[in-house]
């Protein structure tokens, strides 16, 4: 059961208040495949330049990450350099130089082309439709986007929203694309556009689920004493999500089970809060899956109460 | 098993981006009262000047509401004014009169000393000392605050805080007071001033709650389409955590059970969020706790989730 994933791989330098690290491995298909390969197969497609770290590669190699779709062209890698604010929920991005993704175009391997479940990273809505153009009807596409593309490129958005099931957005970003300041009214014009699912990523507060058959699912998040570095956060929670769809079965009718979803959400909560903890990929690359069903025991003791309760009377 | 409430009552004019209402019932222990009577009975102290409409006094006199301890005053009631952001998370103070507030001192009557459960609500710390002076040892005493005290009165609400079991904190407020970013790190100092429990309120995304013994309960909030206005949500998620913990026994110890109170962490937010749906106290006036209940069940369907998992094997 592998997962496809189309997405940008990067050169990350990253300055917090507290810390900083430079040129290491980033981008959003890095988080996500190296999250997601601790589940299943990874089926990257990708562009690096000519200058990209051997070791990245030898990494991946070292996991179930395919990189038959990993164009290696002649330039320089993708760079990133951004700073964080005091209360890391905040970043200015400082400089970006795209290098070889300038003129990246997808390229899905025949190999590829069959993955049943299929994640379009964070990349331009334009190059997610040319995915999208290549594959097989894979069993659920999941969508993830930014700021920039619902400003600049909102009507080839909104062709991509309209033909993927899931889709990820954090709060500010399902405001701005419908212009609701209510949350629950945003989701549900998201939903009348086709969408089966929209999952709203609240950072350090969890994630919502909700389902155009009405399921609502409010996932907790594992409370962090300290924040090294949030990049990636949302990238390693769609490869918890999808990581842990590729281990169950869907049901007879193609579609994973609500119970199923739910519990993938908290995998996306408990990814996106262990990539925290460390710089780049750094706490993935020693995280194992017991390390995962610790942090799972953790949230539901956290999370769960009794059930049960029927309204006493009152005396007046 | 009765609550004994010392706080502000006052006229509100609010106006939101959407409406706006005009010297409505407000004040901290109005909204407590209120939400804490649908449970049990309340024992009210508070200070109204010879304006005050009858209205609300028939209202109180309706409901389990004991208003021995109610200063009548001649002067005017205190009086706030505020306006909402376009997000309802912020708001600006327009003007405040203290009226017959400026000299309130209270004075809890013999009847009400006995009281097992205490809530001192957002008033000047020295005046929350004065109450504790007064009241034999209460089996729960909890203490709400606000940004203004932590600037102005640090020495004396430090004293308070010395004092009391559990203390109620938004974020923001923890981080001013503690001087952490770190929420966990700031309640881990706030824990060690002696406190038992500590409830950070988190707004629309819930509360958490810590206790000194470890533990640790993130309750998730009822999502609203629309948010009326939020005046008061704090002090009705006071008034539904007292008023649930007033039906229940404690332990042999004297002590609440961590499952009641978390519980109780549940019925704050289902009051905090139905206050939010209307201005003033007016959503609590025909809530019943059959309304409650159906809430609280919603909670429950949309945060429980199979709390099994264990990892599978991964081919490489």
């Amino acid at each position: 059961m592998s997962i496809l994933v189309v997405g940008s791989i990067a050169l990350d330098t990253v300055e917090t208040p507290f810390a900083g690290a430079d040129e290491v491995l980033g981008g959003a298909a890095s988080y996500f495949s190296t999250a997601a390969s601790l589940y299943n197969q990874v089926n990257l497609v990708a562009v690096i330049g000519s200058d990209f770290p051997q070791e990245h590669l030898d990494f991946w190699h070292s996991r179930p990450v395919n990189l038959a779709g990993l164009q290696n062209q002649d330039g320089k890698t993708f760079r990133w350099v951004a700073r964080y604010h005091m209360d890391m929920n905040s970043r200015d991005t400082l400089d970006t130089q795209l290098g070889v993704y300038a003129g990246f175009h997808p390229v899905i391997p025949a190999e590829y082309r069959r993955s049943p479940l299929l994640f379009l990273a964070n990349i331009q809505p334009e190059l997610q439709l040319e995915v999208l153009e290549q594959v097989d009807k894979p069993r659920l596409t999941v969508l993830d986007t930014m700021e920039l593309w619902i400003m600049t490129a909102r009507p080839q958005l909104t062709e991509v929203i309209k033909r993927v099931d899931m889709l990820l957005m954090s709060e500010e970003e399902v405001r701005q694309y419908t212009n609701q300041a209510s949350i629950v009214r945003g989701v549900r014009q998201l939903l009348n556009m086709g969408l089966k699912f929209v999952v709203v990523k609240q950072g350090s507060y969890g994630a919502l689920l909700f389902g155009a058959d009405g399921t609502y699912f409010s996932a907790p998040s594992h409370p962090l004493e300290e924040v090294v570095d949030p990049t990636g956060a949302g990238d390693a929670f769609a490869g918890g999500l999808l990581g842990y769809l590729s281990t169950v079965d869907p049901g007879p009718d193609g579609c994973y089970s609500i119970d199923d979803l739910k519990r993938g959400v908290v995998h996306g909560n408990i990814l996106g809060s262990f990539v925290c903890e460390d710089f780049s990929i750094d706490r993935l690359r020693t995280l194992t899956l017991d390390d995962i069903a610790e942090r799972y025991r953790a949230i539901v003791a956290c999370s769960h109460f009794d059930p049960n309760w029927w309204p006493i009377k009152v005396s007046n």
